[in-house]
């Protein structure tokens, strides 16, 4: 299966061919991460730039690591050290990097639409690594690559996403995935967080949790941005957890076999009871885990992995 | 001598037999710093994460580097960029860098008992780089390498540890290491900054400095934390210096053949005369010299450095 | 062409035969950054410390990837990171990082002379990335290479620089270089921002922008420097850009094969317009791409390159 794109800015656009091949070669080479010796040679000489405007631990750290075990050279710019604090616009700042020769800038932004921007303007690779509230395509990578590991197929299944669906670029791009991949998608939350039209494309919406829980595959929580507007959107972090959270009382009445996903950080008590976050339907390390493989898998194609 | 640990998080429980494996070790890869060529291949494809919750120069590069020479891939975190930020947990933090699969977590925290913590919830080698007022045990590994490389031997050496004793972990991880390889240890300082007990568990305790130089093999001044609560501890820097400082003054009853020590940064004229800090009898550069080596033996040793 | 250099502080001092041997190096190491494979072993086991006490994302990257390109090891730290934020003298800090054998330090500082202090105390070696107004050393060897790269030669050219002379490191080590290379050199600015007796060095002054772009080979916009003292030195933005800012209008008084040079990041709009930035006379991003190479042979050349 080849995959021709030079750039992943989201997960709109993508075919259920190109998400396959993604996620195939994430399979085989997640085995690397579990080697003695975790690295191979394929990228050597190759330059990727973790270009990061917003602060991440997991998601800059999980580049990084799948960067070196592809033996690339990695360079970080956080916000703090970028020429952004001297007013040069985000496109100067991508030519600029540009002319140094890196392969692939993975940036994040707080700006929609910024990775779109820089892959009209630069020649490297760009990789979207979460863009304001548009999207996030290697979190719903890695949330697709989790779920086929553990339920072996995507096609049918019922996916829950519960919360703030309207402000999450998390919830975006996996919605767009599993649409994509053939799942259905439910989301349930507080009318507040809900955007209009969704059932219009063909996603079920829910205001009340118990409805969807007993029918879902997959539940997925999101994570309640406690620092950001979400004090509007719902009265209280006890109302919310106790109506849009997942406790040992409501999943009393999810299938047997559900998954709990989570895209962490977790608010341990709030979104998620921490029995369950710890418990055995839990996949959250899981998804930690492949995504350092989809990152080498996207690195591995965006730079010819057949030409090799 | 084998080493069977998996972490290292403190000095105390560790056996002599253990300590001179280490420095044995450390000796051995020191000169790997002196070639033309600074590096080996045996850690390749290994990945040490440095997770540091203070700011630290030295301890993270000596870190860095010593994993370097050793051909493993590094990863920084640091305070600002990590998801503790967003409120997440201590051990979330851990867990979900553990599901990157890194060989080797090297964690400075404000905590004490945060590197225990860590221990006993991921799979991955812990190595305390300083855990609050609680220990700090490659700072006392390098410490008695040093030591040993000047004297021979640390067996029946009259060590003076002066300054803060009760606030310092290095004070603390090397009465503890010192004990453990024969040494007698001496302390001084004001009374304020003196735990007691000391003198039940066999370390000499003296208020005043002149007391103890004349019988010190070695002396190691504590760094004076001006950023922190010692105001509070003694009426001035001026009268801290005059009672507790090495200055060409006292250093007249010290032994023909002593040596001086400190963990740097140096405050000079403060805890130490800067003709003492450049001196002859100072070990200070020699001390960073092989904290790197140090931290390229346990890195070594914790990972199976046997196996190769 | 043998470089027997052991720091670079300054343009100041070198030899037209050494910049020659700098600018040929970088113009034979440069198609690295070109290959499918942009890596070469020749400094393996070096180890590169930058320790950039200003931000900067071009100066810092630019090194670090000509650090990568070349494999050596690097290491970063930052002002934030540290130890001077406890209060340890520059020379200390540097003392130390020497102890953990670092083969070439990196400096950049707001303290003009702070790498030559450096030089004088350490045995790596020291390259200036910047030291308050004093110089900016491999700036104005991109620059020179850039100039050669574009016009066949630097000899007998006639080059303006324009804006904040007096308090400009690019200028400064630009008006040394240049003048090495038998180039000659015109300024244009406010009155304020011209320092007196430049005339006595061979430099030509002007306080009319106009005057001087008819005659020029190449034209070196500085950078306002917004966030600094500027806003005493001239009325305001608006009047700078008029008197003093490259437009369409003043550029077609410009020689046809004119060459627009900037140090970075550009201020669009005030120092230079838009279009031309981005126009067919800019040489701008070649600067950004030699700046990898003129470092990739500094770092060779001070490492002993001959040697090799």
């Amino acid at each position: 299966m080849p995959f021709s794109r030079h750039h992943l800015t989201g997960m709109k656009g993508l075919t259920r061919e190109e998400i396959e091949t993604i996620l195939t070669t994430a399979e085989s080479l997640k085995e690397i991460s579990f080697r003695d010796i975790k690295k191979v040679p394929t990228l050597r000489g190759k330059t990727v730039v973790n270009f990061f405007h917003e602060p991440s631990t997991r998601t800059r750290t999980s580049f990084e690591i799948a960067a070196k075990r592809l033996s690339a050279d990695t360079v970080s710019l956080s916000a703090g050290t970028s020429s952004l604090v001297k007013g040069e616009t985000l496109i100067d700042t991508a030519k600029n990097l540009e002319a140094m020769g890196p392969d692939v800038i993975v940036i994040r932004h707080s700006l929609a639409g910024a990775p779109h921007l820089l892959s009209r303007s630069v020649k490297a690779s760009i990789i979207n690594a979460g863009d304001g509230m548009h999207e996030h395509p290697t979190q719903a990578l890695l949330d697709l690559m989790t779920i086929r590991e553990k339920k072996g197929t995507l096609q049918g299944l019922q996916v829950a996403i519960i919360g703030d669906i309207a402000h999450s670029r998390v919830a975006r791009s996996n919605m767009i995935g599993l649409k994509t991949m053939g799942a259905r998608v439910m989301v349930a939350g507080p009318p507040t967080m809900i955007p209009p039209h969704l059932d219009a494309f063909g996603v079920e919406v829910s205001y009340q949790l118990e409805e969807i829980i007993p029918r879902a595959d997959v539940i997925m929580l999101l994570r309640v941005q406690l620092e950001r507007q979400q004090q509007l959107l719902f009265p209280s972090l006890r109302e919310y957890s106790r109506f849009f959270g997942l406790h040992p009382g409501n999943m009393k009445k999810a299938k047997k076999d559900v998954i709990i996903m989570h895209p962490g950080p977790v608010n341990r008590g709030v979104e998620l009871h921490p029995d369950l976050a710890d418990g055995p339907f839990s996949v959250i390390l899981d998804q930690v885990t492949n995504g350092v493989a989809v990152r080498m898998a996207l690195l591995y194609l965006l730079l010819g992995g057949e030409r090799k």
